[in-house]
């Protein structure tokens, strides 16, 4: 391990991280609030760190597979604790831990809040509570092509795998290129849904905050009642197709812009499962709300698309309160929470394609009992896929449960019911953000205690990162010469 | 698919199923109950069906693993059927539907009862419904062992891997011996439970039920509130011992007799895991209990032992209602429920062998990322295991997940609760019997709808056979010549 070229890298990204507190300085001047002064020392204090880590002298300049997992994993704790510091010099949350599990909400793209009342914030600490939404967002797109090669067989060659090659080979040959390329995908869809929602009427301000929160399917949003507040049927269908979008592996939309053909998003398998699950989810929750909660199926249709939309890309934002839904519905969308949006987008969770693969990878089982002695291959679409990404994918959902279970009997154990256990690591391990019970859309995290909070925030971070990455470091083996 | 030969093996198990039913006769006749006439009834259309069916004429004579299918989960719902005959004719049970799944809950040694007051019931039929334990036990240790070959790589490769190979190899070289031994050991405990409760001042009527229920890992009682109506801690002690011990691999008691050491069992790795977990869940559960549900530590560690022996072996006895137990501990039991006692063994649900080794699949995986050169087969002692058992097991566990949640699901959208649902449902498929809330320890599967009941059942077939064998029968290919 060359710990000197992990920490030169963290101070790298430390001093980008002071960079992007900047809007939020301009906001607060504009608004002439008074947080200015606490966003310039917080700016001052992480540029100060990230300069003293970025002047270590280094000999050796590679970066291999093991320092890529500490730059990823500490990169993201440090970026997280850091960004805290607004929280705390603004005096907006008092405790250092509440401050540190809004941060990574936020950066990890989660939408879990411990505030019980957002409405209250000065205008720019809204703005940087969910502008760490859009950075993470972005972060997950770089990381996911930039850095998935350093991350040995796993989400690199999952992203291989998923759709005909987009990555490693149509795009473009150069990691860096590839970068921007999404880069300005992420950009262009960004200012369309500001636009858009702007357009209908919702304050600007207010368009940039949901707008951050749905491109990055963070969920962070200015209202107590969400997107529900607004209760406007033409904000919640932008931002609805929006979430969907932002839930797509982001290398199609080049891939169809540059052959000019919106058929492209259908020979991807991945996009078509995810449209697929949506739609049959979509439908249930529906016919299961008529009648129930909601007289009418235009009702039940309106707030069924949102709250789905909002899970299954785990965003997070809401309509109403879905904590009081018949069990059925609250089962379905906490099974979406387990299956989350396409690889390649800002979604977290287990993602289609894995879903897709563990169903194919069984039906082949059955398939080797009838005829013993054909063996054949898992495709997606016509490309078979390697036994090794085969082997990935299974192992990757086996630690997905396992954490889920371990960690949800933490919570229990201090007393927590299980339906509030539950869906709170659901809700952090996949990014989600609200959950059912003590942890539904109309409540917030803040009731529990102070290590129940660093617990899933601890979830926040593994499940952005996929796991593997943070567990290759708790191993002993990984840290031997 | 050679269907003659089908048809006329399952005549010749329901001729065996007739004289089974003879033992009940017995009881109604030496206690000189009227239900005399409705066993030889049952007897004799049993025996009749059986015989029309084993008079079919057969030109090829061989079963191939397609037939074994066939037979195999034919053969299960069959003797369902005519089993609940019994029930029928003495008028205990009314409902077609409920009679059918008391007995399948019986033969599939689960458990789950849908009779709210079983101390009215006659002594005959109080036997026959625990003597389908009993045989059902029985039917799959030869399940496991002499069919289990023909069930392709799965169940037997698993048998194979999980200890030194005592089932191909060094028990006999011929299957029939194999059962042989097997039947001895399993009458062998039998007497010996019989016995120690009878011993204790346990009547020997009651004695007889309990025994059957423990060794066939059932959990059908002749008391409302299960072993916890005679509040004894003697008789707790005796079944907690012997409910442990018929979920250990049967072969192992073989080769210890044989080799005169008791040292043979911790050779075993997944012995030592399964008792591992079954000490962690006491010592957890115990000190959950002390303070809340119980005032002093004997009292938490009775019941705790009670209970995790009962769950983890899918037997389902009970002590106290376990329902009203904070959330911690009826995680852990909820937990329990989906390992399971040890392979080769009557329990049922996933099988410590294959949670263990889905443990070792995602510790290579994590090796993997370490040190990308190095593949490492997964081994188990000092024994490596095929990468096609290591499929078979991830795929199985998947399988039953799903199979989990998807009933769940269907159980929800009928208006059941999320946690009756699931445990209703994890209870079934694990064939352990008692869940939480409507089917909690003190209640019943009474209350639920015919279209439950008929899935239920099928859970419970599909838990008994370990899924792959009934699955299989659903694929459209398997038809295919």
């Amino acid at each position: 391990m060359n710990s000197l070229i992990v920490l030169r890298t963290l101070g790298m990204l430390l001093l980008c991280e002071a960079v992007t507190m900047l809007p939020s300085v301009i906001v607060a001047f504009s608004y002439r609030e008074d947080t200015v002064f606490a966003f310039l020392i917080s700016m001052a204090i992480t540029a100060l760190v990230g300069f003293a880590l970025f002047s270590i002298k280094v000999k050796d300049n590679i970066i291999r597979y093991k320092e890529g997992f500490a730059i990823v994993t500490l990169g993201w704790l440090l970026v997280s604790i850091l960004g805290a510091l607004p929280f705390l010099f603004t005096g907006a949350i008092t405790s250092v831990i509440d401050a540190f599990f809004e941060t990574v909400s936020g950066f990890t793209t989660t939408g879990a809040t411990i505030i019980e009342d957002i409405e209250v914030l000065p205008y720019s600490l809204l703005f940087w509570r969910s502008f760490t939404h859009w950075l993470g967002g972005m972060g997950i797109l770089v990381l996911a092509l930039a850095l998935a090669p350093a991350l040995g067989g796993g989400t690199f060659q999952i992203l291989k795998a998923e759709s005909p090659g987009p990555i490693s080979t149509k795009l473009t040959p150069r990691v860096n290129n590839t970068a921007k390329i999404l880069y300005i995908t992420y950009t262009v869809i960004t200012i369309m849904e500001i636009v858009f929602l702007a357009a209908g009427g919702m304050p600007l301000f207010d368009s940039f905050i949901h707008t951050f929160g749905t491109l990055g399917t963070g969920g962070f949003s200015l209202k107590n009642a969400s997107v529900g507040a607004y209760n406007n049927v033409y904000f919640e269908t932008v931002i609805t197709i929006f979430m969907i979008a932002s839930g797509v592996n982001f290398s199609l939309y080049y891939i169809a812009v540059r052959k000019k053909s919106l058929a492209e998003f259908f020979k991807d398998s991945e996009f078509k499962t995810y449209m697929l699950i949506i739609a049959a989810a979509i439908i249930l929750i529906t016919l299961s709300l008529k009648g129930t909660v909601f007289d009418g199926i235009s009702e039940s249709l309106r707030h069924a698309s949102f709250q789905v939309a909002s899970i299954i890309t785990t965003t997070g934002f809401s309509t109403t309160d879905f904590d009081i839904w018949p069990d059925f519905s609250r089962a379905v969308l906490f099974v979406l929470m387990f299956v989350g949006a396409c690889a390649g987008s800002t979604g977290g969770s287990v993602k289609v394609i894995r879903i897709h693969l563990v169903f194919k990878y069984m039906k082949r089982e059955v398939s080797k009992l009838i005829h013993p002695k054909a063996v054949k291959a898992v495709k997606i679409g016509d490309a078979p896929v390697q036994e090794e990404v085969l082997s990935d994918v299974m192992a990757f959902t086996a630690f997905y449960i396992i954490i889920f279970i371990a960690v949800t009997l933490l919570l229990t154990i201090q007393g927590y019911d299980l339906i509030s256990s539950a869906s709170a690591v659901a809700a952090t391990l996949g990014n989600v953000g609200p959950g059912f019970g003590m942890v539904g859309p109309t409540t917030t995290y803040a009731a529990l205690s102070g290590f129940t909070k660093i617990l899933l925030s601890f979830c926040m971070i593994l499940g952005r990162l996929e796991i593997y990455t943070v567990i290759a470091l708790l191993f002993p083996e990984f840290w031997k010469r």
